[in-house]
């Protein structure tokens, strides 16, 4: 799948549109092979579908990924992500070398790179990506907004 | 499989003595149901041979504990790891619920308990477990040392 500009967070938020659908917190993510412009991976939280605490969309993408690419390492891929990833999602960023991170709405709950650890900024961080807040953040904040909402 | 008091820390030190012998950094851990003392997963490290930069020991172990229990959450689990977990797992053991977090040597490189961002004591943290560090800490740092002694 080839895709360019925000049509990458675009894809991101049809999956994170998936996981509202099943009831799962609705975030996505997408890895993009940044030259070829490849999605090698797009994901959604399913920490309820899978009984999986660590199954954020990040870590589903960063993990196929990487199984694509036979690599633990992709330092030449970005990620794409509609909310601000949180610590754990932050530091598997971080060891799998990611070039961009691309992110919808804040998290001041949260969140890990601009909020909490700020993980990026901890001296014993050993990778800190290029980091883009903000992007589409109307769109990925409308649909958590959504999702909670329903919820009460 | 059934075992007590420092056996568990055992265990994990032979998980991570296997993640030596196939040339992973020597890491492990063992997932516990606290009540029972029934051991629900045991993992090491295997960054390399998966190719994923998230599994690390105690993800895998959660994941797999996870499994187990058929619930994304182990509130009733102890978690007892060879090494201090890094900022991924941390928040992983967090989102878990956790009840207990025995681990063996301190971290200060990669350690995100009693180092850098000290998961656990960040406002955002949303569960903190009883953390019981120094176990069998000369065992576990011993393999840590031939390891990477080894790699010069």
């Amino acid at each position: 799948m080839i895709a360019e500009g925000n049509s990458f967070m675009d894809l991101a938020l049809a999956e994170a549109a998936k996981a509202a659908a099943t009831g799962e917190v609705p975030v996505g993510a997408v890895v993009v092979e940044a030259a070829s412009g490849r999605v090698l991976a797009a994901a959604h939280n399913r920490v309820e579908a899978d009984r999986d605490p660590t199954a954020h969309a990040e870590l589903l993408a960063l993990r196929a990924a990487a199984a694509q690419a036979g690599a633990p390492r992709l330092p030449d891929c970005d990620l794409y992500v509609t909310l601000e990833p949180c610590p754990m999602c932050a530091q598997a960023i971080a060891f799998a070398r990611i070039r961009r991170l691309y992110y919808g709405a804040g998290d001041p709950k949260g969140g890990g790179v601009e909020h909490g650890p700020r993980i990026f900024q901890q001296a014993t961080c050993n990778h800190r990506p290029e980091v883009y807040g903000g992007i589409a953040d109307m769109a990925a904040g409308a649909l958590l907004r959504a999702f909670f909402a329903q919820r009460r």
